[in-house]
């Protein structure tokens, strides 16, 4: 039997793995620290990881075989920088050491883009050195180290899955895809940057999907989760106007100010995700982002 | 008001750390999770700091300006690999953001030569890369990383000294110099290995003292803890022969096998400590181990 524990089950990624989990045959048990949804094939357990006995009781509770952890601090424009990284930190590693206790053999944390050197081109597992600017990146890099030492110092599994830029249902209001479709569907002109900025989208339920893949592989290590693709942040934001009904000159190009020493390229090589996992994405970012565009559109409906 | 606390106050180092700290005018509340010790001109508090109801009591009991973090699981043989590292990198962390709540200001923790690749010679704090091979280094340098990361979004003033090699009185029985000297001096003759391996060597006092003088000082970041001295295990144990007064043929060198894969020489560039900090340490060699021999002595005349 494989019983896994999912955790940030209710936050923008870890909602989109209980269907696939499911579809591999884990039994889920999917913690969140918000008020209980309801249970249906999942078993909820409402537990606050930055609570340490929390953490350990629903680890005991559950004995899980295997541990997808997602749960961090996500508070947009303030997860960069907030000390809130440290405490969720801890709290990682916490429950890295009640997993081991309970008897659990298999795990993947969610890891970041924000931990390359981001000057240094393609972002490749293998080549790429890590100089996370951030203290968001400089947490979850040390995750990572010290999950991977510890996991080989006692015999466990584990993969790092590193997250690069998503959207899709879900997905926050203050965010690109969403805040520039909701403006247009809303009929208002929405202002961006200059939109050259070269980045790797991938949609959110295929990110999830990537994940509960390589937790069911038995690869190791860090891996991208990404699409591999460039696609500038001005392309991305003209498909969601066409998605939209809307003629792309509504888009204020320029009209906000891209932040200093932002980089100018965040692409990802997905090899590993490609050659060891196996897995390729369901959505390429036409359908992508037309499904995330109906999904608000039918959210504003409601 | 100087008000310090100081953890791992009754360990190898710390201890040695309580006198230069009074010399410098600071209020020394130390940290020790052993039966304490009497009190004097020193305010003591029992406190494990693995359990963080503790660390988050004595810290606002306290109300520290200043604090030097040493405590850690330090078992001869066991630390380098075992999993008590990541709960001593939680409780670091939450004793970091302890002192920050509470109101401090000035910081110093203790590091490792252990974080450093030990293949690319001379360690330098700048330019050698970091590549920990143990669980130890690992978890030391993640340390180092948040540590710094969170100071510096936080306002706070912190540095980080990377400890090398030491001996000296209260060192553990198992070790180089006092394993040597204590069979020497009972009329043993001492195995070691071939003893070529070349290493740098402070005296524990000597340690203490820099790390005072570090955290007295407002230079921030990484700074090697050492002698900035090659020496081989060879001569340091001739040495403890020497002033054991027994003569080196005594020694086995060659009757243990060193482990594999050991570095052969790991010694640290210590610029910053000599030209920033303006320390220099009390100690050379000769001066050291004769006064660590003449402690050792005496010990076992009691």
């Amino acid at each position: 039997m494989k019983r896994v524990l999912l955790t940030g089950a209710s936050g923008f990624v870890g909602r989109h793995a209980i269907s696939p989990l499911r579809a591999r045959g884990y039994e889920v048990h999917a913690v969140t620290s918000r008020a209980m949804t309801s249970g249906g094939a999942v078993h909820w357990h409402q537990a606050d990881l930055l609570d340490g006995s929390a953490s350990s009781r629903v680890v005991a509770e559950v004995r899980p075989t295997h541990l997808l952890h997602f749960a961090w601090y996500a508070e947009p424009g303030k997860y960069w920088r907030s000390p809130e990284n440290v405490r969720w930190l801890e709290a990682s590693l916490a429950l890295l050491r009640h997993f081991r206790a309970s008897g659990g053999a298999r795990l993947v944390m969610a890891g970041t883009c924000a931990e390359y050197d981001w000057t240094q081109g393609v972002c490749s597992e293998g080549a790429t050195p890590r100089r996370p600017a951030t203290l968001y990146g400089i947490c979850k890099n040390a995750l990572h180290e010290v999950m991977s030492g510890y996991c080989e110092a006692e015999g466990l599994s584990a993969a790092w899955g590193r997250i690069f830029f998503l959207y899709g249902p879900g997905e926050h209001p203050s965010r690109l895809v969403s805040s520039v479709a909701s403006a247009l569907l809303r009929g208002d002109d929405p202002s961006c940057t200059h939109g050259n900025q070269v980045r790797d989208y991938l949609h959110v339920e295929d990110v999830a999907a990537a994940f509960v893949a390589l937790l069911d592989s038995d690869v190791t290590g860090a891996l991208n989760v990404a699409s591999g693709r460039r696609v500038t942040l001005r392309d991305i934001v003209l498909e969601v106007a066409r998605c939209a009904g809307a003629p792309g000159g509504r888009v204020k190009f320029g009209a906000i100010e891209a932040p200093q020493g932002e980089a100018a390229e965040i692409v990802a090589d997905v090899r590993r995700l490609a050659n060891e996992v196996r897995w390729a994405p369901r959505y390429d970012l036409t359908s992508g982002i037309a499904q995330a565009v109906d999904h608000r559109r039918a959210e504003s409906a409601r």
